[in-house]
């Protein structure tokens, strides 16, 4: 009864949510400070009367401020039950039962086990320049990379995405904390193929609440209402990311922090001999040094209640993901590796 | 770059959502009532910290209070954003692209739509007897049906599904306003095909929030699990939806004053004319006398700000679907069909 390729699905596996208190928590890129307090408002004086009643299918408050703030036409911007729904939908939309979807290897571990569910090939592409297949319809970049950090420059994107045939979705999670995006990319007028990708996850601190968008051509942001469910986003992630976007100076502040925290933290691991992947996103990916086995310190790190990320395999398995914390918690951190070397 | 199926799509078209004030809204089969003030309370208190991170992804608090509920073994619930995603896995998980869905016609609407979006057939069913193609892999079933009320006692769908080869949904978004229910099938040891599904939208007041969730056989609900998105279900929705489920006796309240209000409307319909079907749910399925003409009064009763639901077609379209709201809500409409019966 359950579908063959279904049967066969390893399911993607998300960062533990350890819920002790005193976890020193770097493994799942949460920002370590607390969303603006507009939201808390939002949800303390949050009206019994919008729960009982079905919420905007079109989520068009929150909708006409992303357009506004990315000057985009509300009609060309798409938003989601978190950016995993969104991709699940272009997943949906753009992809036949023959094509494929690809993304760059290594990249985010979701993009395979998204394929799998789909039923359709995953390729990885080592990088931008490689040929891809023609069949690959979707394509599906990080930007920042994740679990590298590394940044392409848009000009890069701009020149793959004229090559590709297929959609390109550049999936901006960790742009707030970048240099540049390619959101002007996604906004001209000539774009035919690009879709931006954000999430309220990282930048805005709301990870707990699941809301993404998107910005693309028309034409494609109307085959993904087409798929995706009638009220997708409810009535309170609407409202509380209004409020998180209306507060643009609260998460430019703390990504300002976590940048600072970043170069400091990136700093003290070099002192250290470890070889971290220059990053413009609010974690880095960084490689211990010889006398030290990063699944070991993984392990390790966890029985001290420090989480951090370790992804196996060839092309990851030799460096840990640390998300950058408060610079208490890098601390905190830095001590452990320091401890265990002098143990 | 749009899908084949995707591009011939057309979307499902929920009822309307008028903000405006002053507005009788009986068109989308909301509880009339608020939800239990533990809800507020959780809004009002919810740590920012919550939001902060990634919620639950196996939302187990939630679950297992739906699993002591409904007497089931937490590894039998799965919860959805909705019972839309609940459906749109269900239709992921169980279907293969040379299988088909089926459901009753008339029926839930979106049923067909979410074929569509999975691009496999559908296929309506007069009744249970009706012989199902081999091919069905996924029947469809609310009970109390929508859009006509009509209950089915759950020994003629246990017989169906002893028949059937498919899994089987039996979608209880009204149950608790029905006198039994089809949940002692779905958690019997011997069920190897039937899966009961709920929703926080109606009885609980809580159609805002976005929250579903199904009770199954293990192996069933271990497959939904494998198509999910890693965070469906957002960290306010699993904590608010508890509080709901905590306080039965709020809900049980809300019920019973909407199937007291139920049977006056339906008293005062066929006092005026009206033929309603028997209704065991929130709403009614009813026929206007024969002076007058379903879809005119549905666009009359419109510009005056009472939105009733009018779904055209063979089967449907000399009907309107009235929600069940508070005693005044129905008098408001009651007054207006006898105001247009004066003029």
């Amino acid at each position: 009864m359950i579908a063959r390729h279904v049967r066969k699905l390893e399911a993607y596996v998300p960062g533990e949510q350890p819920r002790a208190r005193g976890v020193v928590k770097l493994n799942t890129n949460e920002n370590p400070y607390p969303p603006s307090p507009a939201c808390a408002g939002v949800l303390k004086h949050f009206s019994l009367d919008l729960l009982r009643r079905y919420p905007d299918p079109s989520f068009c408050a929150l909708r006409d401020a992303l357009a506004k703030l990315n000057d985009a036409d509300p009609d060309c911007v798409f938003i989601g039950n978190g950016s995993d729904e969104v991709l699940s939908i272009a997943a949906r939309a753009f992809v036949e039962d023959d094509e494929s979807i690809g993304s760059l290897d290594p990249s985010y571990s979701l993009y395979k086990t998204l394929a799998a569910i789909r039923d359709v090939k995953w390729i990885g592409a080592k990088n931008l320049s490689t040929r891809i297949a023609p069949k690959t319809s979707l394509f599906l970049l990080t930007n920042p990379n994740a679990p590298t950090g590394e940044f392409r420059e848009p000009s890069e994107i701009a020149a793959f995405a004229k090559r590709f045939r297929g959609v390109l979705v550049v999936d901006e999670a960790y742009a707030d904390f970048a240099r540049a995006n390619c959101m002007s990319l996604a906004v001209a007028p000539t774009n035919r193929n690009i879709i931006v990708m954000r999430t309220f996850s990282k930048s805005y601190s709301l990870a707990g609440l699941r809301v993404g968008y998107c910005v693309g051509p028309k034409n494609l942001i109307d085959a993904m209402y087409k798929v995706k469910d009638s009220y997708n986003v409810d009535a309170v992630a609407q409202a509380v990311a209004l409020a998180a976007v209306k507060d643009q100076a609260w998460m430019r502040t703390n990504v300002a922090k976590v940048v600072r925290t970043r170069a400091r933290f990136v700093t003290a691991l070099e002192k250290r001999g470890w070889n971290v992947m220059p990053s413009e996103s609010n974690f880095v990916f960084a490689r211990p040094p010889a006398r030290e086995n990063a699944a070991d310190l993984f392990a390790w790190l966890r029985s001290k209640n420090i989480f951090v990320r370790y992804f196996p395999g060839p092309k990851t398995g030799d460096r840990l993901r640390i998300t950058i914390g408060t610079d208490g918690q890098m601390k905190a951190l830095l001590n452990a590796i320091d401890d265990r070397f002098c143990e």
